[in-house]
């Protein structure tokens, strides 16, 4: 991202919108990001700020219950080994949060999601968690905060 | 790890310790881990648990206020270009948050810090930043949460 281009996560939704309210917003992520990370959601703050204490308190727990929120359903509905959570921001620094399922069979475990593969991702277990994302969804989507 | 080998976390302070209460504790990483990154924190629960879920709303914020207190000595100390926080376990699952100063001159930025080097590392601002690292160290050891 130059210097000049819009913010990404001001100009759009960054990922599929599941919740919305007025200080954060939860989406689930798709595309190529997802591709071998079904279970990849984000929490994203909606206004422009950087850093995680750049919030008030107040401001942190309603991110954290979201956050809270979406880990309890990713959790439940997606039964991961190990779930992921990560602010990071290097590339588009406005305040997200990656909430992602890791499984020991996926294409990086135990690495972190962002190194390169170094095991094919079995179709069938992807197929499987793909096929409980809508009950994920939609307990997300009907507010588990 | 294998399953049967005991949990770093639990066999060991996980770094350098710094400040340490009943519930968690603050390191500082140091070895091949620390080393294009000087600036690496982390927080660890002294239980073993493995999920952020896994802890009480009540527990959660006492993490959160040392996870904040961190931040802020890296950023008022170590002024980098953005702070990454992450709660991965995926080797270790022993419940942790990797708090990580990063520069836009560090060998991996703006990619997350596990992905291969993309740059040689500047010795200068490495070294710039190390002589740092004692005053944020002091802040942290003084309690800031």
């Amino acid at each position: 991202m130059s210097a000049s281009a819009p913010c990404p996560l001001c100009a759009g939704e960054g990922g599929q919108l599941l919740w919305r309210q007025t200080e954060y917003r939860v989406v689930r992520v798709s595309g190529a990001e997802a591709e071998d990370f079904p279970g990849f959601y984000r929490v994203i703050w909606n206004a422009h700020v950087s850093e995680w204490t750049d919030l008030t308190e107040a401001e942190q727990r309603l991110c954290m219950r979201a956050l809270n929120g979406v880990e309890r359903a990713v959790r439940s509905h997606l039964q991961p080994t190990k779930v992921n959570l990560a602010s990071l921001g290097n590339v588009v620094p406005h305040l997200h949060w990656h909430v992602v399922a890791r499984y020991d069979w996926d294409s990086r475990f135990p690495a972190p999601l962002w190194v390169p593969a170094h095991q094919p991702v079995p179709a069938q277990r992807l197929a499987e968690v793909r096929e409980r994302l809508a009950g994920c969804d939609a307990a997300i989507a009907s507010g588990v905060f």
